[in-house]
């Protein structure tokens, strides 16, 4: 079965999940996102990459934080941006989703930023749209959220240099997690040896062993001597049932405490993708702390939706 | 009485309605379109024809669909374009419709796209700006839907080439439909030699014959050797009493199918203002089928919407 | 105590309140607003003072109106502006508003233009961000507005030219409104001789004698040849208790008619911040009649907010 991500020459078409990404277009993401990271910084933070491309975002399910991430990047790649809430659009007129897709492609739209609480959304768009017409999932469901992956991965690079000896450590509700997905994929790709999963049984998926994932239910022994701590949002609003007990409870056995944190090596960094529940992943001192690299995620997460966005629309 | 959409010179000063447009604008509307349609398909989907202007998209009715046409035809001429959701603004506050022109005409805007619920409201809008602002009607009520109108003629002049010798049939619930009655304007006064009205009695509004169009209740006897199509959207959200008994029976009676279709000229195009109901209207099959021109009717509508504004900017 | 609107070199860095902001200052704001206004007036509406800047509109409260006017003056000075209806996003998540602002900042955003429900908003964030970013007050609690106090002040000087012999009435709701504790302290530090605030006892703040302010509570009195009648907004949405017996009950003491207004100076200005309650505070004849600058208000107030945003990213 042909990637639907990579064209015939191998180049990245679409960015629809980590899952399946070739090793060198994850590194050529980061070497460009690299170039990018300055541009932020300047006087006049533009560059006329994209300029007059028609960038929608998509956003069925609600995201400001991470529609203002895309927003900003297309916009300093002088993109025009138009943004859809599509949830009072057309759609609750009993229009189609892919009716609604093409009537924006006819208006002759070149990128679609998508976010959707169903799985498999966005890959049913770029599998509908036409060749001029690039497709980026910015989460979709519980599968797969590749930016997120990305800048992560542009963080831990960033502070070590080489994936090759780390041991890394995923912490939390990672059952409902699209990051957790993506950013295992994209640890075992960039070759990680060691990828932990730490959290309660009830918020494990089935198969992380298959994906070469050493699991631990005690937070204390799976941090032991790692290199990168990260910690996931408890994501109250997709739980349904009752999976555990209760936020406090969660806290006193997987919240990161500087306590804890101590069980990990002393320049271990500690990520947290957002918006973070204070005192329930992650206590204030160990997200403000010196090991933190929260921010800088965010400042990477820019320069890695720049780099995404210009080598879709460079690659045609 | 003076035409309100026109100045001293007879030039467009404001797009209120097909009602009243004389003929040679109409075709200099269309003309215009034709040169930006290929703005569109650029590299750089830009010119600079209104650079600096400010366009306030006031939409007191909510549509995203029409408002992302508007925004990206005014963006695509350079213009910068404010979006306010009128409904959750000043005018919640007690504040009249006419103060509310009268702020943001303070503010030195250039063009107001007006959308509202109530007919008239654009006339009244346009009668009380100054001379330096244009107002275009993007839908009042059931009265009109001018670039609707406009873009559905420049879809059937690409198609057909010539206006003079077509039959054009209209579907569906004309009653409610501003599109309809700007539509059967348009193509009167192009001289369209035989315009039809196809729908169930309740749906067809009085003075039809009047207006120079034959009426029919019978579908196929209606479809007969027609050249266009132009089906229409089923207003739902219109139809407060009980008109017609149920979708279903709409579509078994008035609904688009192949086999009716067949009745049309083998060349005939299908239309439709969208967002589609499928299987109510239309028939998929006949939606996505090689007689419908419906998507190119979007793409048109850009380059009609840039030639309506620019011709109102050009004009003063 | 450091002021925290100013740098060490006595420039402007933040604009929280008009309390504290040195004259010269006030000045230079109202020097640089009078070159702005030409802007507004060209062909092309753009200056690129601040191409490539990202402004944020961060509305905690809802006001379509102001952010409009903050949004074009943003514009007019070429940023790239984006807003955020921060009421639906991450901070319902449970983040805190110090966590969002960090987010945002580490986008390297520039200027943060602030409204909030709660007074001191834009305090806490102002004395929270980096040197790099600078923060507008759009309005906090029952605080301060300062550019609406600003671009009063600029409608006073275009008008009567020099503060030094005016008497000035400010009327209503004096007590709920961040606009009369703005123009006050402006009127005061520009040196007003006497400035008047007029309203029924429950709606008088205490105070308002050691700010050097002469308290009427009958309108005829108060109007007494005064130059300058600052209107106020009766603030329905507001008043939780039952402060006032109506709003018609308001109009018949309090609310300016041409017959009450004949008792001001024949030149006096009328001045209101929008939006009008007409038959409220003011009545329709004098909202629009020859003495009223109220929409003269809106138009300056671009030229101010465009000002202050200059200088601000100037000042670095």
């Amino acid at each position: 079965m042909r990637n639907p991500q990579l064209n015939d020459h191998g180049e990245l078409r679409h960015l629809l999940s980590i899952e399946g990404l070739p090793r060198d277009i994850i590194t050529h993401i980061m070497d460009t996102a690299s170039s990018f990271l300055e541009v932020s910084d300047r006087e006049v933070k533009k560059v006329p990459l994209l300029r007059g491309k028609s960038v929608f975002n998509l956003f069925f399910e609600n995201s400001t934080r991470t529609r203002t991430t895309f927003e900003i990047a297309a916009t300093r790649l002088s993109a025009d941006v138009v943004n859809l809430d599509v949830r009072t659009s057309s759609t609750s007129k009993g229009e189609s989703l892919l009716d609604t897709i093409d009537n924006l492609a006819a208006m002759h739209a070149d990128m679609f930023v998508v976010r959707h609480a169903q799985s498999g959304a966005p890959y049913m768009i770029a599998s509908h749209v036409g060749p001029d017409i690039n497709v980026i999932n910015a989460g979709d469901g519980r599968h797969a959220h590749p930016t997120q992956g990305l800048l992560d991965m542009y963080t831990i690079r960033h502070f070590k240099k080489d994936f090759s000896n780390l041991t890394v450590a995923v912490v939390g509700d990672i059952l409902h997690s699209r990051v957790a997905r993506s950013d295992i994929h994209a640890l075992t790709t960039l070759g990680v040896p060691e990828v932990r999963a730490i959290g309660p049984l009830t918020l494990l998926p089935p198969g992380l062993e298959q994906m070469g994932v050493r699991v631990f239910t005690d937070l204390r022994e799976g941090l032991k001597d790692v290199d990168v701590i990260m910690t996931l949002r408890l994501q109250n609003e997709r739980m349904r049932g009752a999976l555990l007990p209760s936020a406090q409870e969660f806290f006193k056995h997987y919240g990161l405490t500087a306590e804890k944190l101590a069980l990990a090596k002393p320049d271990a960094i500690v990520m947290h993708p957002g918006p973070m529940n204070r005192g329930v992943e992650i206590e204030s001192s160990v997200a403000d702390g010196p090991q933190s690299v929260i921010l800088k995620q965010v400042t990477f997460g820019i320069a890695v939706r720049m780099a995404v966005m210009s080598i879709l629309a460079g690659g045609r």
